[in-house]
């Protein structure tokens, strides 16, 4: 069963917001053993929405559809697709009761039966949005689905787990699939092929798809594997599994699966009690943030402190004026003593410090922009390493932020109390 | 002159990566006067990419593709465009030339002239990376233009941005175009054209396509005006901005353009010379990284304290035992002390604080789930409001740094010193 995405909306097309839809939808596709065939994003008129659906009905038995459900006047999908599969628009007690709800969750007034939201295409089911006001839609089209959810993200997300499967139905027995992911790090992606383990993609290519995917300092080796039932999805995991423990790039590998280390973290630190916080200068809070997204965070994560300035440096943290004169702020004697400073300050079992150059101004000769300090401090030691990074000031928090979490999660799976 | 954007990588049809590359590119293109008029993605196997090629030479002049140019085995992009265009793939000198110089950038040894990068299809321009390895390329095809970059967003950005415009070279002439963009806050999409002004949309409508775009506790109003010369192009902008000044809509606008927060926050305190923080707990961190992405924060920004932990905001911000056990973490009382607590501390003229209830867990019926508490201290005054958002957890925090960003933009325009 294939499956189409067709965002609907200038806003992207215009460069306004980038579009989190195609993410979601093809991680909750992937995850129900279903796969997101193509994607299509077009402007909010009927010719080019008319000229999408076609692209995507030629290709997909199911067209999800993103965007322009809402009350102003360029919200047009419904008449378009009204229009498209030759329907006509009117009123319909069914969408009205949903529309009605949705209001009522908000504890706002119904704007009454001559709101367009109570007008539907015939034939379309009218779909309940719990997170917002306006109501998507099903309908079954020459052998085609086609659901339209609003394109708010939280909305999409909510109505397409509470309603897309149930609705479309995938057959039984169309087979497994499942993702396998070796998240690396510290190797080039064209190292590991092209050095580490030169045959590494021909043998994984056995067992399904493989892909590479780069991220921050490492890369995702992922293996599509398809099979007929249980026991055969179970063979080919352990085999594809085997054949990486075999490789010399096993030693890269810091995770299996798609846990983000944020989430590793929180579930080793919360395991263990342990207590830990960050000093963050260049990343200007951005390690706190990625932790504080993560639910069950404040268990551990007790707090940071943004030391932008040096004399924030060295009115909270306590880091010596005559380190900051005589080493810099981006040296690895400053960046313990961040760590060590917020850990005594606090009561910490693990403070991580992050100090360096984000650009695109401040670097020198000796410290070009992308050098960055990360240092770590425990009851038993502290330590930092200095690091040299490129990129863009955005692309450098990122890196900085992830090494400084590769640190802490290495520190806290070492911990072993006091 | 209508551009295309082909996305080819299963990657971000498998969800594993959010695409950034649309956004980009439909931003250069609009600030260049010209559209983004499609948007495709596809799966990186040679059927797949055929057929997106296909649809978007069926309905643009250019077609910019990203991705599937690296040096992995599912990196097919220049081979499959070469099968479409009837090319054939050859040992390249010009192309050798430019992968040497992406390598001699790195100080990386170039592995030789047996490299894949070496060679590219006959009638194909290699295309200079300044921030990556692989080359792109660009080649006219039955008058459409073909122009391929790597997927990295920040390849994809460097080489759109040095390369698309002096090789499409669009017509002069072929008109103006501008998107005019007035930001609203305060009142939700319908209330504005269904209420606050009714006849707004039809008003503006006269000039241009209008849009309206929800963002986080706000809207964007667009009117996109077309015109044949500048005189006539300046003489919409003022009718457009007149009917704007006209509406009641107007004294929710808070900036007329596309500058964010961040962006004026920086603008206004460097300009007064004012020295601000925050004191953030729900929030995570997120103020500052957001005021840390915009480069020139340094000069006014100068640290913050993350207190997620009552034990830091007592021990780092001096709120009071008393006040955290009479009113609780999220109330204006501690609001308040955290804003003058670190304040003082630091010595700083503004800062902002954030106390809220991110969820999903913490929830109270007195305190629901998305309650927030935002401060601000001077030495003049020492204020906070208890405010109301709905979310998750994600939403919550970006809506929540919002309102904090707002308060610290008021307070900056309002500051007259001591």
């Amino acid at each position: 069963m294939k499956f189409g995405l067709l965002i609907i909306g200038n806003e992207i097309l215009d460069g306004k917001i980038t579009d989190l839809n195609t993410r979601f939808l093809s991680e909750f596709l992937r995850t129900n053993h279903l796969e997101l065939h193509v994607m299509m994003t077009v402007k909010d008129n009927e010719a080019s929405i008319h000229q999408g659906l076609k692209t995507l009905a030629d290709r997909c038995e199911v067209i999800v559809t993103s965007g322009g459900l809402g009350p102003t006047l360029d919200d047009i999908t419904k008449q378009t697709i009204a229009s498209y599969v030759g329907s006509k628009i009117m009123f319909s007690d069914a969408a009205m009761r949903v529309a009605e709800k949705n209001y009522s969750r908000f504890q706002r007034p119904f704007p009454g039966k001559e709101h367009g939201y109570c007008f539907l295409p015939e034939g379309f089911i009218p779909l309940d949005n719990s997170t917002g006001f306006a109501p998507g839609f099903f309908i079954h089209h020459e052998n085609k689905c086609i659901f339209s959810a609003p394109g708010v993200p939280r909305e999409f997300k909510v109505m397409t787990e509470e309603h897309l499967l149930r609705l479309v139905n995938p057959p039984e027995g169309s087979g497994l699939l499942e993702s396998l992911n070796f998240r690396t790090r510290k190797v080039p992606e064209e190292k590991i092929f092209g050095e580490v383990d030169k045959d590494l993609w021909k043998k994984l290519s056995q067992f399904g798809d493989v892909s590479s995917l780069p991220i921050l300092f490492g890369v995702d080796i992922g293996v599509k594997i398809r099979a007929s039932n249980q026991k055969e999805l179970d063979e080919k995991r352990t085999a594809v599994t085997k054949v990486m423990k075999d490789s010399p790039v096993w030693e890269n590998v810091w995770h299996v699966g798609y846990e983000s280390v944020e989430e590793m973290i929180v579930r080793t630190a919360n395991a263990k009690k342990i207590k830990y916080g960050f000093s963050e200068s260049c990343t200007g809070g951005l390690c706190s943030h990625r932790m504080t997204n993560i639910s069950g965070a404040s268990t551990s994560f007790m707090g940071s402190v943004v030391s932008y300035d040096n004399s924030v440096k060295e009115n909270i943290l306590g880091v010596s004026s005559q380190s900051l004169k005589d080493f810099g702020a981006v040296s690895v004697e400053v960046a313990k003593e961040m760590a060590n400073g917020l850990r005594m300050n606090l009561g910490l079992d693990i403070v991580i410090s992050v100090t360096g150059i984000a650009g695109p101004g401040g670097g020198s000769t000796e410290k070009p922009v992308g050098t960055v300090c990360i240092g770590y401090s425990t009851a038993k030691s502290t330590e930092a390493v200095r690091l040299q990074f490129y990129g863009d000031r955005e692309l450098l928090k990122n890196r900085f932020s992830q090494a400084a979490l590769f640190t802490l999660l290495e520190q806290l799976e070492n911990f072993a109390g006091v």
